[in-house]
């Protein structure tokens, strides 16, 4: 594996993330794969905890993955066992035998029903392996209790830095908190979830209003980045609700009162998927790109997407060229409704083409300026109708090539 | 823009070509761009050739696409009349203009409807200029009979290597020959053509039957490669038949003396396409996606593309890394009928994984002999179905990011 050094769009530190009662986090050192850090989670939760997740869509998805769907069917979650530097996904029999041992240790240690324990695996496709190590293990992790940095450590693969973030809201007027942590680098453009994400609320919010958010949420925030438009197996976002916080009951995902509370979740799951775009495999620059003018918000997401994936206008990016004729290509090739006349395309707030051709005497030196920075603002208006969405995605370097093409050896 | 060298998938050298009856090829070189070579190329045609033609699909296709689209109504050509260095796509009136003066001038000086000249223009998008060096080059132009070297010259752009190729077959037992040359390295995953590609035959094929003949052998040659996902705006395959060989009528695509022409055309089609793919920007590998046992030939192909656009796969490949894993992502990502247990991998010929799992004992070292090898093969069976499609592609290199982060400047 090459050796990675921090990414150049790092935060500045890990955030000071608040505790969530009905929380406690575990972690241990088993240096599986991944040396001098802790690599192995448990997230234990309060009795009576409900837990909402959405999982990659991906058809080849891990046997953790096809887990997590039919204990999400009950509602309620003990804990998150996550370990990494194995995905154990494509293992067939052995990665299910791996999942059931996990989940069977773990359901026994904190007696509990096995549909109550959520697993996730990172690392690897296709390396059989024996769970043997991770539930012999249990006692010690159990008997570890961890703050958030050493968790949002312990699920990270090719990430440079450890992802996190948090916010509170009110609901009926008690004040409820939202922290999380996610991991994510390269395989990323999440199809329902980021490689793996846990968020952690102190709410009393009942699970089918949990996950009808969680799924709302998902599509503004970890389903609308993209590093490299390729989609893991492993993907998973879990959310956890205690209710510890002791608001009065919702009604539903429009109860009023939930405004504030999903307003709170969508910027911590936006703030960590930004942060997994931060982290992208090779990432110079952040790159925001804002559709506008679609016939409809799904159009508007397949051309924020194309764009997002270019190959050609990524490198331009990295090469700091305001090459605004690839991102005319992207938006051609991705077969939404769209017509050169009536297209505009600015940079960094500039319109560099309307009407079916470059803006003659546009001032290139806010431009120039804006292209060298590290955030980078790409508009599209496709001139039809209110459709909009918004995509993040970082660009495509020689540190992309380096990482991925020694990665397994 | 980086210098480039030759890609070391380049073959040994340009082809020997055969002369088309009724084919005159005109080159001549004003330096736009390219300084050393020709430029600007007229392929002239006798009067009552028959033209078919393949487009992008793009929505911001280039004006001399949009002329292309409304003059092959005519069926008949007298020109082709091409320019590399500038694609004039995007560049509003000034590009219509662009596009119009070069038709007039061409069609007064051939004596002919301005629908039978088409024209091509390849390079930057989005930068307007004016036709008056071309078209004032005219007279230069056709008195400058050139051979098919300069003529597959005049139409590169980032290409290392002119691509030319050739075939012969009968039909009602006459003799008839098919030439041509392509460029492309960039910005190719074409849909509908490549960038540019033009091919001649001396055959006498009506238009109706030539289109339907073009159209389906675009399908497993020019739409069956990709270099980088990226689908160009200028992308054309022009085919003129000029009937010099005297060959008894045709009755349609399905008459049996047409089916020994079919095989040359697909066969010169898919010689182009494949050179193309071995100049891909950056390319060390030449790499065949081979995918069976889909639900349809639509799934095939979906599967494949998704196998060969995948940066993970390519990357891999690059890295002579035997990464079956990331095939199986790729696989799972892309919204077609598979399972984990009914899919089979291989990679040059040994079959890595299959039954959900990788196979334990499978011999390692003629894979790693084969990955450390210029040619390489992917198959994928998906264990449903007879769908199959095969698509070609090349690694991605630190050349890919090389030659595209300074393209421009």
């Amino acid at each position: 594996m090459v050796a990675t050094s921090l990414s150049p769009l790092a935060p500045a530190g890990f955030p000071d993330l608040p505790a969530i009662s009905g929380v406690k986090l575990h972690t241990v050192t088993l240096g599986i794969r991944y040396k001098g850090r802790p690599d192995v989670l448990l997230a234990e939760l309060e009795p009576g905890t409900q837990v909402a997740g959405v999982f990659t869509t991906s058809t080849t998805a891990s046997a953790a993955v096809r887990w997590g769907r039919e204990a999400l069917k009950g509602g309620t979650g003990r804990a998150f066992f996550v370990n990494a530097g194995n995905s154990v996904a494509f293992t067939g029999k052995a990665g299910e035998k791996f999942v059931a041992d996990k989940v069977e240790a773990a359901a026994k240690a904190l007696g509990c029903d096995k549909t109550e324990i959520f697993t996730a695996s990172t690392g690897v496709i296709g390396e059989p392996t024996t769970a043997n190590r991770i539930t012999d293990a249990l006692p010690d992790l159990l008997a570890n209790d961890a703050g958030w940095l050493d968790a949002a450590k312990a699920i990270m693969t090719t990430d440079t830095f450890p992802k996190g973030a948090s916010a509170t809201a009110t609901i009926h007027g008690a004040k409820v908190t939202i922290a999380g942590f996610a991991k994510g680098s390269g395989m990323i453009e999440p199809n329902m979830a980021t490689m793996l994400g846990f968020i952690f609320t102190d709410a009393a919010v009942p699970h089918s209003v949990l996950q009808a958010l969680l799924a709302d949420c998902t599509n503004r925030s970890f389903n609308a980045i993209t590093v490299d438009s390729d989609t893991s197996t492993s993907d998973t976002v879990l959310l956890a609700a205690t209710g510890k916080a002791g608001n009065a009951a919702v009604t539903g995902i429009d109860d009023p009162a939930l405004a504030g509370f999903k307003t709170a979740l969508e910027d911590v799951m936006r703030d960590l998927a930004h942060q997994v775009v931060r982290d992208g495999e090779g990432a110079s620059k952040f790159i925001t790109v804002n559709v506008t003018g679609a016939i409809s918000e799904k159009e508007a997401k397949i051309t924020a997407k194309a764009i997002a994936n270019s190959p050609l206008v990524k490198t331009a990016i990295a090469g700091e060229d305001a090459n605004w004729g690839r991102i005319v290509m992207a938006v051609g090739k991705c077969g939404v409704q769209a017509d050169p006349n009536k297209l505009t395309v600015s940079i960094g707030g500039i319109v560099l083409a309307k009407n079916g051709e470059r803006v003659a005497d546009y001032d290139e030196a806010p431009v120039a300026a804006h292209i060298k920075g590290q955030y980078i603002d790409i508009d599209v208006d496709l001139g039809f109708g209110d459709g909009k969405a918004t995509v993040w995605t970082c660009d495509l370097t020689h540190g992309y090539i380096s990482i991925n093409a020694d990665y397994r050896s």
